[in-house]
Order: structure tokens, then sequence, then C-alpha cells
């Protein structure tokens, strides 16, 4: 793992989410740029002095030159890193499995997507909430034809956390969020923005050709976007609307999406993630359930409990890593549906339009790169 | 009554809405542009054949004439007949009680706006979402500064019921509102579109200055639009997203807004209408509910049974009534918010602009007239 | 109409509903045994003073003799008044639309059983929450077989406002309702308790055949009971469990049934009536909604307003009100559905059982009577 | 681990949980009475071989004799198991962390008691919705008298997998469950009801003193009851009614509970656990979540990830291992609140007292024991 060292939220996520399904072993880190900080979180959590390093390069050196090196890295760190540790270590022939965004920016992103190509090891991104059982069954549903030609996508994350500014003060998840060195040139676009948009790529298919964005700063002195309104037009023909804003009180993660067919239509809530609303046009509204009454092997083979027992973020994360292992040590099967760097380049491609037809003052802006 | 014979839905509701707080009684009408349909139409609800009358303009004449003339006109016709009857009626010094969208185009509303302010008569238009007290009390709350500055307002109206070509056929409700001829130029953007955006103006205040929309017509034939997605910008600095849509499936009239401030955010659902969902930052969210702990005069007033016993759509409706029966009577009270012909005027700017940023791509354009 | 005076809750209510449809006219009262009141009242509402009673027993009189004599009466007073006021109408031969439960006690409801028999007038009982559509699709899935053999029933009504001492004080409408002489005997579970009683008989059909019962008076010095939790037994051998409370904070009129047969459920909420759930074992959960795909006739023919748009609490009793027009003018029908005299004696019975199990230490009572 | 085996739900379950917060490693089992099927399993989960064990009782003897022998057991049998292989873990100086219920009738449970507390060993029963976050929030508010005096108590755990004969032909998990011989005298009762009751008695502290019980079995040759109604006494005057039933059709694992004071009510349902109601009567309800606004340290401490990121069943069941690992390290601490043998012998009295009162007619009979 590099970054993920005290204080920090996902690196906790990441180690949790790995070690849920069994299928690895965390035995090394470069948890901090800060030497000393590095080695107190790598006591913690038991990795061992001598495999923990003081910085990601040494790291990938050492680890790819042991023999019982590890298999796999985990980077957790703070979005501008995402390139160059992801790179050291697909250089070294080690599978990266990485945090969103992808990187800073497009260009980085491009340039990782040739690197990842050309290197014999995976790479996964950790698009989390492509992870729960019920994302993938109306992934399923959509692709299948079950609601007819898509229509309609509203997709919106919504958080309330940066209604104030705590990020111009002292909260360690807040502040490099909020500095554009550190998190790129997005604010809540890529931190929330992404994952909303991927999650309706994920689900739908059509890629989003052009989009029409409007980004905010509501906060004072704030420096990247904390909201981000954006009309989409898919390539079928199909329109929708993502919002992404971390500035509504009384959102904690509510990320969501409706997509509406011809004949059909669903609804997917983050907070309620064991449940799928199916609508078809002209019957009373169904509740499908995880793991319940009419749910598809594609949702159920990543479900670990029975119905009514509450699956939820941790392991939906987990399905990432264990899909992780399946896809390093035999390769991606169809079923096996993780990000790959191809969904982070487009999520980076989304960025950048977005970014653009904002400053455009929300011009029509083909997704490109 | 003008309009509203056998078959019509609104007429029906406003017969309803006007007799239950026992306010008007129906006496006359113009029931139906068919002289056979009005004549059965009025013996079926009790209007006597003297006063039922083969033409609007007959009745606005007769009735002006008696001594026991009506105090005032409900018209309940297809919108492009909206202008000429409430003209009619409002030169014979009769008030107006109109549904919305004020007219069939901007031009109409504006004359229609001068006509009302030289007349000694009164004008209400039927918004009738206004008249929920859950929305009265979102109203105060947003207005008295509850949540702070505006930064956020997320409306839609969304429907299903036209999400197969039913207009093309038979349904007499889908029919008249696809032709331009009769609804006017906007379909969805007109019929539901206008209610979502008179909500938000209505409880928030900051008018509307600017927006760009992008209307569609997802079955194949129809001429207006069935579904639109707008992006708002308000005086004061706040944004918006408007979604108005007929081809959802799975969404009965499921209008709703969120609201967010600098300090809290508001939630309310039309189909769930008695309760009202508050938000302060750094607080756990509260269930307002209608007649409830906590709610204000301004909204307990038009109550009319204890929390927990449910009002619905009618209810609302008959507030309206009410308040008209006060506003002709009497005047109108600072509490009596029922909406206004500059309310209408205002929806009408809000289709005009909305049509012509659409032709022009989504444009930035601003609401004038 | 009497009761129903100044302050008087469901007298208003009473009102309305009787109006909504428009099939009655309120032309005579004794609104109130302090006459004082009773002539207030009645210029409040519009009711001619030479038709203003001091008392019931005139009003019978007169009426009856009158050749546009009132048609029926309702009966809002307090409980204790029902038989008298009752009986003294269906003697003079007018109906009788009256408030539950029936009667003081079940003496006087068999009797007025036998009056109700003999006399030429119609007595209709004001379950209102039979009115409600989706009670009535709900009674017709389990009568028709649609979950199988009945097995288990849920209902309860919990309410909060009698939480504190408030009876002891001032409150006009918990005053009476807590002092034995004027509501019976039974406290909540007169009050409340019969409304869910009616309810789980009327969708169910299958008597109760014994209960064992435990009332409470959790708030000291309340005469009556506050809160009553009972077992039931059915005829066919489904087993049940009523709840009714005035205790519970945070419920406002949350009256809820659950059934549940061999092959499906069924759970309806009055503070949401507008929706039915329906699980059929096997299949995922649907959400039947008023007027909705998949709903019965005899579910629509009591709606007033398209799906989506709510109905509530007056609609519902407004539907009580239409069926005793026609009952008093055509006689009853198949699907004129709204409670007889039949099921107030039923509830009398089950609080005289509830009464006597309780004093028993919840011992098992049969329903006699 | 003792059980736990091939095809068996409850041992994936724990060995998650024990694994999710990295405080236990599996190094040891007898997974199966069928020593091929162990063999198999322990190869499944990575048991080395010599640690395979074909019998609990050399198991227990072996790993009690290696220096580096299992520091705690998991014993996730057939409940009849739970008492012999308990027995045989604690009289070893091992620790034994036992699934729910504790024995298979109240002799055993209390003899049970008699040998934990001579043993060294810690002994924690997994009654793991103890270990949600908003149960504990609940626990803190109703004993720190939030909610003022105890009144009433609703519980229920509502099931539906039962609805049909399943464990009279093929299903593992259904099969052993309802044969007496295995699961003990109890079905629904033990299964789900004495979860339901550990939940009340948890959250409420005060003990139910006296119960009225209905068992039945509702599907035709089933030896066991599937559904349970239940009167509760408490001791200090509260009042409750628990439900526990596998033939709800609609139902997945739908355990929930209200409780009510005489100032404030709080709502809990397992299915959606991150959410809490609080009613303080005269006050709007609230809802708080788990992580969010206005929760407790006690509740803060065993989550892993922010509000609106949702934590479920294996969360929950993990804080239960994880706060084993800590009783059985470093003692019991005010806070580690995971359940003790005193409450698997309490819910060994529940179902005892149920059945001997269902028997008797429902009569009211007193937990003893």
């Amino acid at each position: 793992m590099v970054g993920g060292g005290q204080g920090a939220f996902i690196g906790a996520v990441h180690r949790i989410a790995a070690r849920l399904d069994d299928r690895f072993e965390l035995v090394a880190g470069a948890l901090s740029s800060n030497a000393e900080r590095a080695a107190i979180s790598a006591a913690q959590i038991g990795v061992s002095p001598d495999r923990s390093y003081a910085s990601f390069e040494e790291m990938a050196k050492v680890e790819a030159a042991r023999e019982d090196g590890i298999e796999a890295v985990s980077v957790v760190t703070p979005n501008y890193m995402h390139f160059p540790v992801s790179k050291a270590f697909l250089d070294a022939g080690i599978s990266v499995i990485c945090d969103k965004p992808l990187t800073a920016n497009l260009e980085e992103a491009i340039e990782l997507g040739k690197i990842a190509e050309s290197s014999r090891a995976e790479f996964i991104l950790t698009h989390n909430y492509s992870g729960y059982p019920m994302v993938r069954q109306a992934r399923e549903m959509v692709r299948s034809g079950k609601i007819g030609k898509l229509r309609r996508v509203q997709v919106e994350y919504v958080q309330d956390w940066l209604s104030a500014p705590i990020d111009l003060s002292q909260n360690k998840q807040a502040e490099w969020r909020a500095d554009p060195k550190r998190s790129g040139a997005g604010g809540a676009i890529a931190d929330v923005g992404t994952h909303a948009f991927q999650l309706s790529q994920f689900i739908c298919g059509t890629p989003v050709s052009e989009l029409a964005a409007e980004l905010t700063s509501f906060v004072d002195g704030r420096l990247v976007d904390d909201d981000a309104q954006i009309l989409l037009r898919f390539k079928n023909g199909a329109k929708g609307t993502l919002w992404a804003t971390q500035v509504a009180p009384g959102n904690e993660n509510a990320l969501s999406i409706r997509i509406f067919g011809e004949t059909g239509g669903l609804e997917w809530h983050q907070e309620n993630p064991n449940q799928l609303w199916v609508s078809m046009f002209g019957e009373p509204k169904c509740l499908l359930t995880r793991g319940g009454h009419g749910t598809s092997a594609i949702a159920n083979d990543i479900t670990r409990v029975p119905p009514g027992h509450p699956e939820g973020y941790l392991e939906g994360f987990a399905t990432i890593y264990s899909e992780a292992a399946d896809i390093i040590r035999n390769g991606r099967t169809p079923n096996c549906l993780s990000p790959t760097i191809d969904e982070g380049i487009a999520g980076m491609r989304f960025i950048d339009a977005a970014i653009r037809s904002s400053k455009a003052n929300a011009q029509w802006t083909p997704l490109v790169g």
C-alpha cells in the first residue's frame, strides 16, 4: 500500500476491503510521505519494519526484486500522486489497484493508459460503487434491453460536509481535496462527480458524447468547485443530468441514479444499496433486493449473506479487491466487471470536458482524448 | 365554469375544490365548445339549463347583466382558450380563477396582464401546489432565512403517462396537450414544467434570471417536447436544475423540490405532501408534518384535519379556491398567497425562454418580457 | 347534524365529507347540548335559525314532520350520546350516519341493532378507513384468495397525543374521551382500537372468535385505558395481534395493517394511504398505487383524481357519505361497502371482550353478544 | 471453528466477521461431523491439514496442549451441539465465541453458565445485532433517560423463508432448524425470537418478568413453531409485544424495535441499520444516522466508515469479534457490550417460558431459572 497512513480515511477502507474476502494479505507499505509517520503507521497495521518504505520508488524497486515481493500495490494517496506511484509499480511489473480519479489531469491519464497497456501487470481502478450487487443487477437489466431503448439518466452524488469552509482550516480529508495542486483541477467534479459519471457509464454502456457543465464554488475562498450541474448527451441519443455537490445540507453520501428507457425505469440509492426499484411501464413498481427473488446470477455471485442481511460500502469495495485477485491471478473473465484503466481515462475526459465547458459558460463540449 | 365538460379531468377537480370549503356554489357554465355536450354536462353537475351557455362570450355577457350573476368564473379549458375566455370575463368585470399555464404564448400573457390590471375584477391562477401547507411552511422557512443564503434548487416534475405515443391515438387528456395549436408551443415544459418553475419561485422568492434548456421529444411523431432538462441561474447567485418529463416509467406525479442554503436544506415531495424534511447543517435531519410540532401558523391556517390524517391534492386545490373567495370578497391579505397573474406571466416567460434556449443548443437565455 | 358545534373536530370533518361529492346539503342541526353554542355554531355553518334545534329530540320530531325534512342525520356527539340520538332518528324514520364506536356499551349496541332492523330508515357507521381505495383493494385481494389461506394479521393504531396527561386539564378532544361517563368503558380501545379491529375484519372477512387483551393506563390519574395490546384468534385458524395506543411519542395517526396468507402478504399504512404493498411469496415486492396499474375497479370506482395526486382522510370519509347517499336513495349494492350497524355491534363486542379479558389477566375471551 | 463446513451459512459469516477487523486468524477447525467434509472444508478455507480435526473433543484436547494453540473457538454448529462443544473448550481453558441460542434447553444453559463461571476462559455469545452502532446508540439513549420512564416495547423479527414447507424437503438451513432434536424445542421462537428478545433486553435494561405466548406451526407437518406472538410484562411496569415469525411473505430479515417512554420514542430497523428515528414528545421526529450529527461516542467507536457509507450485517458481527478479542486479551471494559453467557441463559429462559405459556393456552408465565 502506498498512502493510507494515520488519519487517512480511504487507506483503512482499502485494507478492510482487501482482507474481507481473504484474497490478499498486506505485507508492505509506503504509508506516508513523512518517514516517521510511515513507520508508525506500518507498526500499527502490522507491516514489518523491513517492508515499511520511506518512499514509493524504493518500495517498487525493492519489492520487485524480492522473491516474495508483493503481487499488487494499493495506491491510496491524494490524487496528484496516483500517476507517479502507479507508473513506478507498473514499470516494475507489479499490478496496481488505484483509487479514483485516475490522475490529476487528462494528459497523465492518457500517458498512464499507455504505460498500463505495455506493462505485464494489471491495473484496477477502485470505482467501488461498481462492486454493489444491485448496481450489477441494474447494469445487466439495462444492457439486456429490459427497460428498452435508453432515454434518460439522472445521476447525482450529493454530500454536505463542505457546506462550511472547513477545508480552509484544519480537516485533513477536506484540505487536500480543496487544494488544486494535490487534488487536480477539479473539486467536487473529481471527488464525487467522477463516481456519478462512472456509475452512469458502468450501468448504461452507451458513452456520454458531450456535456454542458456549470461548476461553482459556493464557499468563499475555496479554490476548486464544490458543486457541479451538468447536462449530458449520450451517443445513442439519450439525455441526462448529473449533479455533484458537497454543499447540500442533509446529505451524507447520497449517490443515486435513475435510468429510464422506452419501456421501463430503474432507481438505485447508494445509502440503501440492497434495493433496486424496477418499474415496467404499465405495471406496478417492484422492489428487487440483493439476493432476493428476481435477481440475476451476475448480482448474486458477488453477495456474501442472505437477503435482508444488509451489505454495504465495505462489501462493495471488497468485491473490487476479490475481482482484482482474480484478474491478477487468472485474467479477466466476462463477469469480472471491476473498472479498468479505460474507465479511469474516461473519468478524466469527463473532468476535463466539464472544466472546459464551465469556463465557456456551460457550452456543449465533447469528451475527447 | 368554462370548460370542464364530460371526460375532462381538471374540471371535476376544480368543482370539488370550489365546494370543499363551502365558499362557492357552481351555478352557471359553458362546459363545452360542443353545445350538446355542454348541455348534458350541465345537467349532470346540477347547473340549471338557463345558465348553461353554448359559448363563453354569451355566458360572460349574460351573467354580467344578471343581478344574481356569477361572482367568479373558473377557466378550465385547454391552454389556448385561457386568453380569450379570461379576457371576456375580466372585461365583463367578473373575477377569473384560471388554470395554468396562463396562456398559449408570452405575448398573450403580457396582454392579459394589462387587461387584468385595468379590470376591477380579480385574477387568480390555480397553481395548486402553492396550496399545500408544507409548501407554505417551506416558503416561510426559506424567506425568513432559516436555511441561510440560497445556494441550490433542485426541482423536478416527473410523470410517465406519455412514455408511449398515446397522444397520437385516442386519449383525450393526452391529445390536446400534444397539439401545439391547443396547448401552446410547449409540451411537458408547459404542462408540468411551469408547475415546477412556479413552485421554485413561490418558495424561494429570488427570481430566475436566465436558463439553459434542452427540450426533447423522445416519442417519435410527437410535435411538442415530452422532456425538458434545464439549468437555472437565480438573481441572487443561486443555481438550480429543473427537470420536467412525461416519459419516465414508474413516476405518476412526482413533483419534488430540494432547496439548499448556506446553513440548511429542505425537501418536499408532492406524492407525500404532508411531510417536509428539514436539515440544518451540523444537526440530524428532522421531519416536519402538516399540523405537527414545529410548524408555523402560515401552514397550519390552511389545514383542515389533525396531523397524521393525510390531506392531499384536492385539499391543496381547495385552499386556492378559499383564498380566491377571500381575495374577491375582501381583497388580498399578506398570508393569502394564491398565485397572481404576475406568476402566470413569469411562467410564460419561463416557457418562452426555455423554447428559445433549446432552439439555440441550450444557450443561456434570460427570462424577459 | 347532531353534535359538531364549535371546537369539535369531527363535526367539521363530517361536514366536508358530506359536501365533497355533492351528495348532501346540511340544512338542520342540533349542534350542541348548550343552546347558545348551538345557535352560534348553526349561524357559522349556514344552518338557518329555524332549523337549528336546542335538542336532538326536538330536531328528530320536527324534521320528521316537515315535508322537506332531512333525509339523514349525522351523529357526531361524544360516544355516550350515540344510542339515544340514533334511536330518536331511527324511530322517526330518518336515516342515521353515525360516528364510531357505535354506543357506550354492548347492551345499547344490541338494542340499537334491533331498532335499526325494525326501522324503515338506514343506518351507516362512519368507520371511515373503509373508504380508502387501497383498503378496498386489499379487501378484494384477500377475499378473492390472492394471498392464499389467511394466517396472520398485524394491525395497530398508534398515536401519541395522550402521552402527557392533557385530558386531566383542558383539551376538549381529550377530555370527553378520557371520561368513562361520556366515552364509555373503553379509552384507547374504543377510540382507536375499534378502528383497527374493524379494519382487520373489513379486509379479511373471517371473524375474530376470541381475544386475550391487556389494557393499561400509563398516565397516572387517567380513568380509562390509553394502551391496549391484544392477541387475536380468528375463526378460520388465523392468528393476529392488535395494538392500540395513544401514548407512543412520534406517532400521529399511525393506523397500519399487515396481512399474511399462505402465498402472499399485504401492507397498508393510513398515513400514506395511496399505496399498498403486495408481496407474493417467491416474487419481488410490488407497490400498488391508488388508481395505478394493477388495481381493481372496486378500488378505482371510489377515487376522484389520477394516480400520483394524493387523496387522503377527507376523501375516504367522503366515500362513506357518497355511499350513504346511494344506500338511502337506492339501497345497498354489492360494491357499496360502507359499514353497517352489524359492524358497529361487532366493534362493541370487541371492546366488551377486551375489557373482560383484561380484567381476567388477559385470559382468552370469546366475542359474544 | 467448530461447525461451519461446506454449505453452512453462518460459518462463513463468522469467518468474515473474525477477519474484518484483523483481530483473529483462523488456524484450526473441526468443521463438520463428517470427517471427509471436514477435511475438504478445511482445505477450502486455508486451515492446514494437521489442525483440521475430525472431532471437537480432539480439537479441544490437542489445541489446549499446543504451545501455539488457539486462543478462542467459534462454535457455529446446530443448536443442540452448542452445549457439548462449548463445555469441551471451556473445560480446556479455551475461550468460546458461540452462536445463539445458547443451548438446546434451559437446563443445559444453566449448567453451561456454571461451567463458564468456573472456567478461566471467556464466553461470548454472538447476538450480532448488539454489534450495530445504532442499536448501541438506542441503548444509551434509553438507559440515560432520554425518552423518560419506559412504557412500551414493540419488537418483531419477521421472515418469510419458511412460508412453504421447504424444511420437509431438502434445504440444509431449514432442515436442522425444523428438527427438534437438533434445534431444540423451539423453532421460530429460538431461531429469531431470541434475537428479538435479546435486542429488547439489550437496549432497555429492565428485564422481562413474565410473558403470555402463543406459538403456532402454520405449515402442515412442521414439528416446531414457525410463528410466535407474545405479550411481555417488564419488571418496571412497561409492557411489550414480541412477534417472531418465519411465514410472513414479503419479509426477508425484518427485525425491528420501537421503544416508547414517557417523553420520547425510538425506532430501529435491521434492514436499514444505519438509521435511528428519535421522537421527543412535542418535537418533530429526527433521524440519527450512524456516525452522523447527534450520535454518541459509544456508537461511533464501533463504526469504520463515515456517515452515508452504509455498514451492515457483517460489520455488526465483526464488532462482536473485535470486542471478543478485547475481552479475551484485556478483559471486559464498560463499553464492551458484546453479549455474555448470562444473556444466553436469559434467552433460554425466554424460550422455556414461551413454550410453557403456549402449552397453557397463553397463560402468563414468569421467566425463571
